[in-house]
Protein backbone atom coordinates (compact mmCIF):
# COMPACT_ATOMS: atom_id res chain seq x y z
CA UNK A 1 0.00 0.00 0.00
CA UNK A 2 1.73 3.18 -0.78
CA UNK A 3 1.01 6.26 0.27
CA UNK A 4 2.03 9.90 -0.07
CA UNK A 5 5.77 11.16 1.33
CA UNK A 6 4.83 12.87 5.06
CA UNK A 7 7.40 15.17 6.25
CA UNK A 8 7.12 14.42 9.41
CA UNK A 9 8.01 10.98 9.32
CA UNK A 10 11.72 10.75 9.24
CA UNK A 11 12.31 13.34 12.46
CA UNK A 12 9.62 11.30 13.80
CA UNK A 13 10.66 7.79 13.41
CA UNK A 14 14.31 9.07 14.39
CA UNK A 15 13.06 10.01 17.83
CA UNK A 16 11.09 6.89 18.56
CA UNK A 17 13.87 4.81 17.79
CA UNK A 18 13.44 2.41 20.41
CA UNK A 19 10.19 1.39 19.08
CA UNK A 20 10.67 2.03 15.09
CA UNK A 21 13.66 0.07 15.10
CA UNK A 22 15.78 0.77 12.09
CA UNK A 23 18.42 -2.32 11.52
CA UNK A 24 18.22 -4.31 14.64
CA UNK A 25 20.63 -7.16 14.16
CA UNK A 26 21.68 -6.84 17.74
CA UNK A 27 17.85 -8.38 18.17
CA UNK A 28 18.58 -11.73 16.85
CA UNK A 29 17.62 -14.19 19.16
CA UNK A 30 16.46 -11.84 21.69
CA UNK A 31 13.14 -11.32 20.59
CA UNK A 32 11.32 -13.41 22.84
CA UNK A 33 12.96 -12.16 25.95
CA UNK A 34 12.57 -8.56 25.12
CA UNK A 35 8.98 -8.95 24.40
CA UNK A 36 8.00 -11.62 26.80
CA UNK A 37 6.65 -14.00 24.98
CA UNK A 38 6.93 -17.55 23.97
CA UNK A 39 5.42 -17.30 20.86
CA UNK A 40 6.74 -14.61 18.06
CA UNK A 41 4.36 -13.53 15.21
CA UNK A 42 6.74 -11.23 12.46
CA UNK A 43 4.28 -9.28 9.99
CA UNK A 44 5.69 -8.19 6.62
CA UNK A 45 4.53 -5.03 5.11
CA UNK A 46 2.59 -3.98 8.05
CA UNK A 47 1.50 -0.19 6.12
CA UNK A 48 -0.09 1.65 8.62
CA UNK A 49 -0.21 -1.02 11.30
CA UNK A 50 -3.87 -1.79 11.92
CA UNK A 51 -3.47 -5.59 11.64
CA UNK A 52 -0.17 -5.49 13.63
CA UNK A 53 -1.94 -3.03 16.67
CA UNK A 54 -5.25 -5.00 17.13
CA UNK A 55 -3.82 -8.51 16.83
CA UNK A 56 -0.77 -7.73 19.71
CA UNK A 57 -3.97 -6.11 21.55
CA UNK A 58 -5.64 -8.97 21.25
CA UNK A 59 -2.46 -11.46 22.00
CA UNK A 60 -0.86 -9.92 24.70
CA UNK A 61 1.08 -12.56 26.17
CA UNK A 62 2.66 -13.10 22.06
CA UNK A 63 5.22 -11.12 20.86
CA UNK A 64 4.51 -9.43 17.40
CA UNK A 65 7.36 -7.50 14.96
CA UNK A 66 6.14 -5.37 12.69
CA UNK A 67 8.33 -4.97 9.30
CA UNK A 68 7.66 -2.15 6.89
CA UNK A 69 9.78 -0.14 4.67
CA UNK A 70 8.02 2.72 3.12
CA UNK A 71 8.71 5.25 6.31
CA UNK A 72 5.53 7.27 5.95
CA UNK A 73 3.20 4.51 6.49
CA UNK A 74 5.83 3.36 9.27
CA UNK A 75 5.52 6.35 11.04
CA UNK A 76 1.89 6.18 10.74
CA UNK A 77 1.86 2.90 12.06
CA UNK A 78 4.08 3.40 15.12
CA UNK A 79 2.44 6.75 15.74
CA UNK A 80 -0.86 4.76 16.29
CA UNK A 81 0.92 2.71 18.80
CA UNK A 82 2.75 5.15 20.81
CA UNK A 83 0.14 7.92 20.92
CA UNK A 84 -2.96 5.40 21.58
CA UNK A 85 -5.03 6.30 24.75
CA UNK A 86 -3.61 3.42 26.81
CA UNK A 87 -0.27 2.95 24.62
CA UNK A 88 0.84 -0.77 25.68
CA UNK A 89 3.77 -1.66 23.65
CA UNK A 90 5.27 -4.29 25.55
CA UNK A 91 4.68 -6.87 23.62
CA UNK A 92 4.98 -5.56 19.86
CA UNK A 93 8.22 -3.16 18.29
CA UNK A 94 8.56 -2.31 14.25
CA UNK A 95 11.17 -2.29 11.80
CA UNK A 96 11.69 0.32 9.42
CA UNK A 97 13.67 -1.49 6.54
CA UNK A 98 13.02 -3.73 3.60
CA UNK A 99 12.24 -7.36 4.74
CA UNK A 100 15.20 -8.43 2.29
CA UNK A 101 17.34 -8.05 5.62
CA UNK A 102 15.55 -9.81 7.77
CA UNK A 103 17.97 -12.42 8.09
CA UNK A 104 20.18 -10.37 10.11
CA UNK A 105 17.54 -9.11 12.69
CA UNK A 106 16.47 -13.08 13.72
CA UNK A 107 18.08 -16.51 14.92
CA UNK A 108 17.61 -19.43 12.48
CA UNK A 109 13.95 -20.50 14.00
CA UNK A 110 12.85 -17.73 15.86
CA UNK A 111 10.32 -16.97 14.72
CA UNK A 112 6.39 -19.09 14.47
CA UNK A 113 4.47 -17.39 12.56
CA UNK A 114 5.59 -14.72 9.58
CA UNK A 115 2.35 -12.71 8.36
CA UNK A 116 1.56 -11.53 4.90
CA UNK A 117 -1.58 -9.23 4.70
CA UNK A 118 -2.50 -8.25 1.34
CA UNK A 119 0.99 -7.81 0.19
CA UNK A 120 1.95 -5.88 -2.97
CA UNK A 121 1.05 -8.41 -6.22
CA UNK A 122 3.38 -7.31 -8.33
CA UNK A 123 1.41 -8.16 -11.35
CA UNK A 124 3.92 -7.16 -14.24
CA UNK A 125 5.91 -10.62 -14.77
CA UNK A 126 9.58 -9.26 -14.00
CA UNK A 127 8.24 -8.14 -11.03
CA UNK A 128 7.43 -11.41 -9.37
CA UNK A 129 10.73 -11.88 -7.82
CA UNK A 130 10.07 -8.83 -5.61
CA UNK A 131 6.49 -10.88 -4.49
CA UNK A 132 6.67 -11.44 -0.77
CA UNK A 133 5.93 -15.35 -1.25
CA UNK A 134 8.73 -15.54 -3.79
CA UNK A 135 10.89 -18.35 -4.06
CA UNK A 136 14.08 -16.24 -2.03
CA UNK A 137 11.53 -15.09 0.77
CA UNK A 138 10.70 -18.71 1.41
CA UNK A 139 13.69 -20.15 1.17
CA UNK A 140 14.54 -17.06 3.86
CA UNK A 141 11.14 -18.01 6.18
CA UNK A 142 12.37 -21.36 5.87
CA UNK A 143 15.24 -21.03 7.71
CA UNK A 144 13.71 -18.25 10.31
CA UNK A 145 10.62 -20.29 10.93
CA UNK A 146 10.62 -22.54 13.97
CA UNK A 147 10.34 -26.43 13.56
CA UNK A 148 6.40 -25.64 13.88
CA UNK A 149 6.07 -22.46 12.27
CA UNK A 150 4.00 -21.09 9.64
CA UNK A 151 3.32 -18.31 7.00
CA UNK A 152 -0.06 -17.12 6.78
CA UNK A 153 -0.80 -14.91 3.95
CA UNK A 154 -4.21 -13.44 3.25
CA UNK A 155 -4.95 -11.28 -0.10
CA UNK A 156 -8.09 -10.40 -2.20
CA UNK A 157 -5.59 -10.31 -5.21
CA UNK A 158 -6.34 -13.77 -7.42
CA UNK A 159 -3.13 -14.13 -9.37
CA UNK A 160 -1.40 -13.51 -6.61
CA UNK A 161 -2.70 -15.90 -4.24
CA UNK A 162 -2.91 -18.71 -7.78
CA UNK A 163 0.83 -18.16 -8.01
CA UNK A 164 1.78 -18.00 -4.31
CA UNK A 165 -0.30 -21.73 -3.84
CA UNK A 166 2.62 -22.90 -6.14
CA UNK A 167 5.32 -20.88 -5.12
CA UNK A 168 5.05 -22.79 -1.54
CA UNK A 169 4.97 -25.87 -3.27
CA UNK A 170 7.77 -25.56 -5.13
CA UNK A 171 9.66 -24.50 -2.03
CA UNK A 172 9.46 -27.25 0.36
CA UNK A 173 5.98 -25.93 2.15
CA UNK A 174 2.86 -27.71 2.50
CA UNK A 175 -0.28 -25.91 3.38
CA UNK A 176 -1.98 -26.76 6.47
CA UNK A 177 -4.86 -24.39 6.00
CA UNK A 178 -6.19 -23.05 3.07
CA UNK A 179 -9.65 -20.81 1.55
CA UNK A 180 -10.99 -19.31 -1.01
CA UNK A 181 -13.34 -17.40 0.51
CA UNK A 182 -11.73 -16.57 4.38
CA UNK A 183 -14.86 -14.26 5.63
CA UNK A 184 -17.44 -16.84 4.66
CA UNK A 185 -17.41 -17.55 8.36
CA UNK A 186 -16.55 -14.58 10.85
CA UNK A 187 -13.09 -16.07 12.01
CA UNK A 188 -13.27 -13.41 14.98
CA UNK A 189 -9.69 -14.93 16.02
CA UNK A 190 -8.22 -12.86 13.58
CA UNK A 191 -8.81 -8.77 12.99
CA UNK A 192 -10.18 -6.96 10.05
CA UNK A 193 -8.22 -3.81 8.80
CA UNK A 194 -10.65 -1.36 7.39
CA UNK A 195 -8.30 -2.10 3.65
CA UNK A 196 -10.08 -5.56 4.09
CA UNK A 197 -12.98 -4.78 5.46
CA UNK A 198 -13.46 -2.64 2.15
CA UNK A 199 -13.25 -5.63 -0.14
CA UNK A 200 -15.82 -7.71 2.37
CA UNK A 201 -17.94 -5.10 1.65
CA UNK A 202 -17.96 -5.58 -2.20
CA UNK A 203 -18.55 -9.20 -1.69
CA UNK A 204 -15.33 -10.02 -2.82
CA UNK A 205 -13.51 -12.95 -1.58
CA UNK A 206 -10.58 -12.89 0.82
CA UNK A 207 -8.16 -16.09 -0.04
CA UNK A 208 -6.00 -17.10 2.94
CA UNK A 209 -3.82 -19.73 3.16
CA UNK A 210 -1.18 -21.10 5.95
CA UNK A 211 1.63 -22.80 5.08
CA UNK A 212 4.00 -25.33 7.34
CA UNK A 213 7.50 -26.58 6.44
CA UNK A 214 6.51 -29.94 4.46
CA UNK A 215 9.56 -31.54 6.33
CA UNK A 216 7.54 -30.87 9.88
CA UNK A 217 4.29 -31.89 9.13
CA UNK A 218 3.79 -36.01 9.81
CA UNK A 219 0.79 -37.24 7.83
CA UNK B 1 -25.72 -34.69 -10.95
CA UNK B 2 -29.01 -36.30 -10.10
CA UNK B 3 -31.49 -36.59 -12.76
CA UNK B 4 -35.32 -38.14 -12.86
CA UNK B 5 -35.06 -41.89 -13.59
CA UNK B 6 -35.76 -42.58 -17.50
CA UNK B 7 -37.66 -45.99 -18.08
CA UNK B 8 -35.48 -46.48 -21.28
CA UNK B 9 -32.24 -46.15 -19.79
CA UNK B 10 -31.99 -49.70 -18.62
CA UNK B 11 -32.97 -51.73 -21.96
CA UNK B 12 -31.32 -49.21 -24.27
CA UNK B 13 -27.92 -49.72 -21.90
CA UNK B 14 -28.48 -53.42 -22.38
CA UNK B 15 -28.49 -53.18 -25.90
CA UNK B 16 -25.42 -51.25 -26.29
CA UNK B 17 -23.07 -52.51 -24.24
CA UNK B 18 -20.51 -52.93 -26.67
CA UNK B 19 -20.25 -48.63 -26.28
CA UNK B 20 -21.67 -48.30 -22.19
CA UNK B 21 -19.44 -51.16 -20.62
CA UNK B 22 -21.42 -52.77 -17.26
CA UNK B 23 -18.23 -53.99 -15.48
CA UNK B 24 -15.20 -54.44 -18.18
CA UNK B 25 -12.14 -55.97 -15.70
CA UNK B 26 -11.33 -57.66 -19.26
CA UNK B 27 -10.24 -54.52 -20.61
CA UNK B 28 -7.57 -53.62 -17.75
CA UNK B 29 -4.44 -53.00 -19.30
CA UNK B 30 -6.01 -52.83 -23.01
CA UNK B 31 -7.44 -49.69 -23.41
CA UNK B 32 -5.05 -47.51 -25.24
CA UNK B 33 -5.13 -50.63 -27.94
CA UNK B 34 -8.70 -50.89 -28.14
CA UNK B 35 -9.23 -46.78 -28.21
CA UNK B 36 -5.83 -46.33 -30.53
CA UNK B 37 -4.33 -43.65 -28.36
CA UNK B 38 -1.17 -42.55 -26.46
CA UNK B 39 -2.90 -40.62 -23.99
CA UNK B 40 -5.51 -42.15 -22.24
CA UNK B 41 -8.17 -39.96 -19.98
CA UNK B 42 -10.47 -41.16 -17.13
CA UNK B 43 -13.72 -38.93 -16.43
CA UNK B 44 -15.30 -39.43 -13.28
CA UNK B 45 -18.95 -38.46 -13.04
CA UNK B 46 -19.41 -38.03 -16.27
CA UNK B 47 -23.27 -37.02 -16.29
CA UNK B 48 -24.72 -36.43 -19.60
CA UNK B 49 -21.67 -36.33 -21.01
CA UNK B 50 -21.22 -33.00 -22.50
CA UNK B 51 -17.72 -32.60 -21.39
CA UNK B 52 -16.55 -36.29 -22.26
CA UNK B 53 -18.33 -35.86 -26.10
CA UNK B 54 -16.94 -32.49 -26.69
CA UNK B 55 -13.20 -33.03 -25.42
CA UNK B 56 -13.64 -36.89 -27.08
CA UNK B 57 -13.89 -34.79 -30.56
CA UNK B 58 -11.31 -32.21 -29.67
CA UNK B 59 -9.11 -34.51 -29.24
CA UNK B 60 -9.51 -37.33 -31.22
CA UNK B 61 -6.15 -38.73 -31.64
CA UNK B 62 -6.69 -39.39 -27.44
CA UNK B 63 -8.32 -41.86 -25.44
CA UNK B 64 -11.57 -40.55 -23.04
CA UNK B 65 -13.22 -43.11 -21.06
CA UNK B 66 -16.03 -41.48 -18.84
CA UNK B 67 -17.43 -43.17 -15.68
CA UNK B 68 -21.04 -42.57 -14.72
CA UNK B 69 -23.01 -44.97 -11.96
CA UNK B 70 -26.42 -42.64 -12.48
CA UNK B 71 -27.84 -45.23 -15.27
CA UNK B 72 -30.68 -42.69 -16.43
CA UNK B 73 -27.61 -40.27 -16.78
CA UNK B 74 -25.22 -42.81 -18.64
CA UNK B 75 -27.32 -43.74 -20.97
CA UNK B 76 -28.42 -40.21 -22.09
CA UNK B 77 -24.42 -39.56 -22.49
CA UNK B 78 -24.01 -42.70 -24.24
CA UNK B 79 -27.19 -41.81 -26.62
CA UNK B 80 -25.85 -38.41 -27.28
CA UNK B 81 -22.51 -40.46 -28.77
CA UNK B 82 -24.19 -43.24 -30.81
CA UNK B 83 -27.13 -41.40 -32.28
CA UNK B 84 -25.02 -37.90 -32.89
CA UNK B 85 -25.54 -37.20 -36.71
CA UNK B 86 -21.59 -38.54 -37.61
CA UNK B 87 -21.14 -40.78 -34.49
CA UNK B 88 -17.45 -41.16 -34.21
CA UNK B 89 -17.01 -43.62 -31.36
CA UNK B 90 -13.17 -44.97 -32.13
CA UNK B 91 -11.19 -43.39 -29.47
CA UNK B 92 -14.38 -43.08 -26.64
CA UNK B 93 -16.08 -45.47 -24.22
CA UNK B 94 -18.26 -45.35 -21.16
CA UNK B 95 -18.48 -47.27 -18.29
CA UNK B 96 -21.76 -47.87 -16.10
CA UNK B 97 -21.08 -48.24 -12.60
CA UNK B 98 -19.33 -46.67 -9.61
CA UNK B 99 -15.95 -45.48 -9.80
CA UNK B 100 -14.96 -47.24 -6.73
CA UNK B 101 -13.93 -50.46 -8.94
CA UNK B 102 -12.52 -49.05 -11.18
CA UNK B 103 -9.27 -50.47 -10.30
CA UNK B 104 -10.48 -53.74 -11.71
CA UNK B 105 -11.12 -52.11 -15.26
CA UNK B 106 -7.29 -50.17 -15.38
CA UNK B 107 -3.92 -51.59 -14.99
CA UNK B 108 -1.49 -49.73 -12.65
CA UNK B 109 0.09 -46.63 -14.79
CA UNK B 110 -2.28 -47.05 -17.51
CA UNK B 111 -4.31 -43.51 -17.18
CA UNK B 112 -2.79 -40.35 -18.53
CA UNK B 113 -5.12 -37.74 -16.86
CA UNK B 114 -8.09 -38.10 -14.06
CA UNK B 115 -10.42 -35.92 -15.02
CA UNK B 116 -13.34 -34.58 -12.22
CA UNK B 117 -15.89 -31.90 -13.61
CA UNK B 118 -18.48 -30.57 -10.73
CA UNK B 119 -18.02 -33.57 -8.56
CA UNK B 120 -20.94 -33.95 -6.11
CA UNK B 121 -19.23 -31.75 -3.19
CA UNK B 122 -21.49 -34.17 -0.52
CA UNK B 123 -21.59 -31.52 2.09
CA UNK B 124 -22.47 -32.99 5.10
CA UNK B 125 -18.98 -34.13 7.04
CA UNK B 126 -20.09 -37.89 7.62
CA UNK B 127 -20.59 -38.12 3.91
CA UNK B 128 -17.06 -36.49 2.82
CA UNK B 129 -15.41 -40.22 2.49
CA UNK B 130 -17.99 -40.27 -0.84
CA UNK B 131 -16.36 -37.02 -2.34
CA UNK B 132 -14.24 -38.53 -5.56
CA UNK B 133 -11.26 -36.45 -4.20
CA UNK B 134 -11.23 -38.12 -0.51
CA UNK B 135 -8.06 -39.95 0.18
CA UNK B 136 -9.45 -43.35 -0.25
CA UNK B 137 -10.20 -42.31 -3.82
CA UNK B 138 -6.60 -40.73 -4.00
CA UNK B 139 -4.69 -43.91 -3.06
CA UNK B 140 -6.54 -45.41 -6.03
CA UNK B 141 -6.30 -42.60 -8.24
CA UNK B 142 -2.16 -42.66 -7.48
CA UNK B 143 -1.73 -46.62 -8.32
CA UNK B 144 -3.72 -46.11 -11.97
CA UNK B 145 -1.92 -43.02 -13.56
CA UNK B 146 1.00 -43.00 -15.23
CA UNK B 147 4.20 -41.71 -14.25
CA UNK B 148 3.22 -38.05 -15.53
CA UNK B 149 0.10 -38.79 -14.85
CA UNK B 150 -2.30 -35.91 -13.31
CA UNK B 151 -5.38 -35.43 -11.58
CA UNK B 152 -7.30 -32.25 -13.20
CA UNK B 153 -10.10 -30.69 -10.93
CA UNK B 154 -12.97 -28.08 -11.75
CA UNK B 155 -15.48 -27.40 -9.57
CA UNK B 156 -17.79 -24.49 -8.83
CA UNK B 157 -18.17 -25.69 -5.08
CA UNK B 158 -15.84 -23.76 -2.32
CA UNK B 159 -15.75 -26.18 0.32
CA UNK B 160 -15.11 -29.19 -1.53
CA UNK B 161 -12.05 -27.09 -3.64
CA UNK B 162 -10.70 -25.73 0.14
CA UNK B 163 -10.81 -29.58 1.19
CA UNK B 164 -9.58 -31.23 -1.89
CA UNK B 165 -6.53 -29.22 -2.27
CA UNK B 166 -6.15 -30.57 1.47
CA UNK B 167 -6.73 -33.99 0.34
CA UNK B 168 -4.25 -34.05 -2.73
CA UNK B 169 -1.24 -32.76 -0.29
CA UNK B 170 -2.00 -35.01 2.49
CA UNK B 171 -2.11 -38.07 -0.12
CA UNK B 172 1.11 -37.82 -2.03
CA UNK B 173 0.14 -35.05 -4.64
CA UNK B 174 1.63 -31.91 -5.31
CA UNK B 175 -0.34 -28.77 -7.62
CA UNK B 176 0.94 -28.07 -10.75
CA UNK B 177 -1.57 -26.20 -11.79
CA UNK B 178 -3.83 -23.81 -9.84
CA UNK B 179 -6.64 -21.25 -10.15
CA UNK B 180 -9.25 -19.76 -8.42
CA UNK B 181 -11.39 -18.45 -11.38
CA UNK B 182 -10.03 -20.76 -14.32
CA UNK B 183 -12.61 -18.85 -17.12
CA UNK B 184 -10.37 -15.26 -15.99
CA UNK B 185 -8.75 -16.50 -19.14
CA UNK B 186 -10.91 -17.89 -22.12
CA UNK B 187 -8.62 -21.60 -21.93
CA UNK B 188 -10.44 -22.87 -25.25
CA UNK B 189 -8.14 -25.88 -25.13
CA UNK B 190 -11.04 -27.09 -22.20
CA UNK B 191 -14.65 -27.47 -22.90
CA UNK B 192 -17.21 -25.77 -21.40
CA UNK B 193 -20.15 -27.77 -20.23
CA UNK B 194 -23.60 -26.44 -20.19
CA UNK B 195 -23.31 -26.94 -16.53
CA UNK B 196 -20.41 -24.62 -16.49
CA UNK B 197 -21.70 -22.06 -18.55
CA UNK B 198 -24.45 -21.07 -15.95
CA UNK B 199 -22.04 -20.77 -13.49
CA UNK B 200 -20.24 -18.16 -15.47
CA UNK B 201 -23.47 -16.59 -16.54
CA UNK B 202 -24.10 -16.13 -13.21
CA UNK B 203 -20.49 -14.29 -12.54
CA UNK B 204 -19.43 -17.20 -9.84
CA UNK B 205 -15.80 -18.00 -10.63
CA UNK B 206 -14.65 -21.99 -11.56
CA UNK B 207 -12.05 -23.41 -9.13
CA UNK B 208 -9.50 -25.52 -10.92
CA UNK B 209 -6.01 -27.13 -9.85
CA UNK B 210 -4.42 -29.93 -11.69
CA UNK B 211 -2.29 -32.90 -9.41
CA UNK B 212 0.47 -34.71 -9.87
CA UNK B 213 2.29 -37.28 -7.92
CA UNK B 214 4.85 -35.85 -5.25
CA UNK B 215 7.38 -38.24 -6.15
CA UNK B 216 6.84 -37.33 -10.19
CA UNK B 217 7.61 -33.85 -10.13
CA UNK B 218 11.19 -33.02 -10.43
CA UNK B 219 11.72 -29.47 -8.44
Amino acid sequence: MRMRKKKWADPWLEAHADYALADPSDMAGRWKQLLGCEKLHVEIGTGKGDYLNTMAAMYPEEGWVGIEKDRSAAAVAARKAIEAENPDLHNKRMIVHAAEDMENWFAPGEIDVIHLNFSDPWPKKYTHKRRLSSASFLQMYKTLLSENGTVRMKTDNQALFEDSVLYFLQNGFTLTEFSVNYRREPHEEDAVTEYEQRFMDLGQPIYMLTAARADSVVE
